[in-house]
């Protein structure tokens, strides 16, 4: 039996599994991807501090690197369920079932999907919710971003060196993102945007051929050729796997020591009720999350 | 007027500039010191995550870097008070007044004293409680360590590489640190452990001659001829200068937004009242300390 399972082996998880080792804590980390976090597909990271500018992708590597350095055990497994039996926690993978005094969830999240007619059918067909990971397939085409965040005007620069045209479609009237990057893609030649407006449709038969926006004021529909939707409307926990309290959204709810609902069972980044789902508060979540299952387990024991 | 001044250039008021500054605030970093906070004096740091082991100093280097590769601007200056007027703050320096929108407190803490006899009379003459500043006058001596935590173990495995003894003082009967921390001190031929005692009394004229122990479990004491005593016992916060909650040990009482009872003024890092006090989780404090600023900000200007 190990002493903590840490089911998510992004920025949360890694860390987590890092203070778990050091506090003498037998510990294992189940991974279902073998390149995990989000973070990982993000194209530069510019506010983990230490790091002025790094691709999500090596700094996954870092992190990677930090655990493996200090002895952290990881494991690709997607993990189906997690059970509490009290003292102990049953996770069953698909590859077999495993035992633990306590559990880490940090399972992170996946971008949210706009449920609009031909969204799904046209996913890896023009549909995408990552530039970094699919924006070298539409070089010198149109694309179309939908939303106005953070996510939404980092993947519209990348997207505006490749492709010749970006649309940034956003149902408000001015864009949420800081302003750092607002000064950048204002500053594009090859960006427009288009206010107040969101998507009603995808249309396509192998591909996608063109979008149907709808103004939010006036009720105006109009139809936009593209060969490339990318969408960026928040994101989705992966919290399906255990049965602790969660908000309306999915998102597991906790205290600040990352205690669930569930004795034994604690929760660290993406897929955590919190204010802001950031690398930098993600690996806080995980530090916290196993020093309390630390204590929870050192409590078991006497 | 500044948008924001951050009182404290350690690692969560630097990260609370970095996001400060990305959201295009007017931001000011008032730094008492020139090598501002308590990490800068530990020796290695093996648990920020993407840094497997780095000198403390050299952390605190790259996220100065970090903040001046963005543009904050830092001014080495003492802050005596910070002044809620409702809409607008003032912060009162000792090299004149300032004003801002909002005010994030990101001071610290400074080492715990004891308060025994000799303590403060002696300090720089052998009562230290920084072994990383300290610890090379006591080359080829015996050295006294006070405490069984995370900081008191860290130390004294610094000490066990320069001092002839090192003698660990500690109230239980066990340490506090992880584990990985044990291992290390324990397979050290020239430390040992005083269980259950702590130091009554620190002994010299000009510098530290002994220390008085005292058994806490059968109220005998000794005396231990020493040269150095190093003391961990905790952390004090540096929250003086601000007239906001407080818990009784001085931390500033604060939401997970980082909001203290004045609207206005926020918190991050060590000075904060929360369950772990690490790198990791003052620089989440400072990013989340910086959202909360903008959106109130933002607010004010609606």
């Amino acid at each position: 039996m190990h002493d903590i399972i840490i089911v998510g082996g992004g920025p949360a998880g890694l860390t987590a599994a890092i203070y778990a080792v050091r506090y003498g804590l037998k510990t294992l980390v189940l991974e279902k991807s073998v390149i995990p976090g989000q973070i990982a597909t993000t194209d530069v990271v510019e506010n983990y501090p230490g790091f002025p500018t790094i691709a999500g992708l090596e700094l996954m590597d870092r992190f990677n690197e930090h655990a493996a350095n200090i002895g952290v055990e990881t494991k690709i497994s997607e993990v189906k369920t997690v059970e509490d039996n009290g003292n102990t926690k049953t996770v069953f993978t698909h590859d077999g079932d495993l035992e633990a005094k306590a559990v880490i969830i940090a399972t992170g999240a996946d971008p949210k999907h706009l449920g609009v007619p031909g969204e799904e059918e046209l996913i890896a067909k023009g549909v995408s919710y990552c530039a970094t990971c699919d924006g070298p397939f539409f070089s010198g085409e149109e694309v179309v971003v939908i939303g106005g965040g953070e996510s939404a005007i980092t993947d519209a620069l990348i997207l505006s060196n490749i492709a010749s045209k970006v649309h940034v479609v956003h149902r408000r009237d001015e864009l949420r993102s800081s302003k750092i990057l607002q000064e950048r893609i204002f500053a594009k030649e090859n960006v427009d945007f288009i206010w107040d407006t969101v998507l009603e449709k995808v249309i396509g038969t192998d591909e996608v051929e063109q979008v149907v926006l709808k103004n939010v004021k006036t009720g105006e529909t109009t139809d936009l050729k593209t060969s490339g939707v990318f969408i960026y409307i928040g994101i989705v926990p992966n919290t399906r796997m255990v049965d602790v309290d969660k908000d309306k959204y999915g998102f597991i709810i906790s205290n600040e020591k990352m205690e669930t609902s569930s004795k034994g069972i604690f929760v660290a980044g993406d897929c955590r009720d919190t204010v802001l789902w950031q690398v930098v508060t993600a690996v806080a979540d995980g530090a916290i999350a196993a020093v309390s299952a630390y204590e929870y387990i050192t409590g078991l024991e006497k």
